[in-house]
């Protein structure tokens, strides 16, 4: 079994901030620990309003704090965002982020995330990173 | 995309209350969602105390809020849960919860559950069972 504190985790290079200034991340859980997804603790600062498109991977986000939205391109409908909302992202789907207060969120990632990835200019994580040791 | 309130899936047969009286868990992703993992948030209740043995699938445990501890029986050692707490059964290891506080909890399982498992007289979930629609 493995057991990790996320207070501990954000001491380390776990955590991930954005180079962008929209976001950081805390990587509980990664492609070395073999369970076939990851796990992230994310932080949305409120204010953020960015693209994503994950070409690579199939994502679930759920809130556990904090309020916003989430927009899909294809066809311009917009979902609210509160603590307990879950949406998935199914269809590899372009969509828009924007956080009214600060969020918080519990993502999975299949296939899992090496470790150290960002966003790419087109809003995708590479399928190739760095892997990120204790 | 997919978008869940969990507060509405609460009010559906996402809902599965444990027979033996210590959890219930809201099944937000499924299978039949075709993203390679299930995503539950679930409630132990306080004073909760069982055996588990996830024979069949990985998972990992992410603590929302409230207190407890984990113990795996191969070694005897006991962990705290607290919020912020990861614990990841990569071995599918024998556990027991412990619930000092009602504690909610978001899982993920690998393979993804179908809908409606609940555990075995040994503590597991089998592969197979019924399907949850809306």
């Amino acid at each position: 079994m493995i057991v990790r504190q996320l207070q501990d985790a954000e001491q380390t290079n776990r955590r991930i901030v954005s180079p962008d200034g929209n976001w950081e991340s805390t990587r509980m859980l990664l492609k070395g620990d073999n369970m076939g997804f990851s796990f992230h603790i994310t932080t949305i600062y409120a204010g953020a309003d960015f693209l994503m498109h994950y070409q690579n991977h199939l994502e679930s986000v759920y809130c556990i704090s904090g309020t916003g939205e989430v927009e899909t391109l294809a066809d311009g409908k917009r979902y609210p965002i509160l603590p307990g909302t879950l949406y998935v992202l199914d269809k590899h789907d372009q969509h828009i982020l924007r956080a009214f207060t600060e969020i918080k969120m519990a993502c999975v990632f299949n296939p899992p995330l090496n470790g150290t990835e960002v966003h790419n200019a087109e809003g995708a994580y590479e399928l190739e990173a760095a892997t990120i040791t204790d």
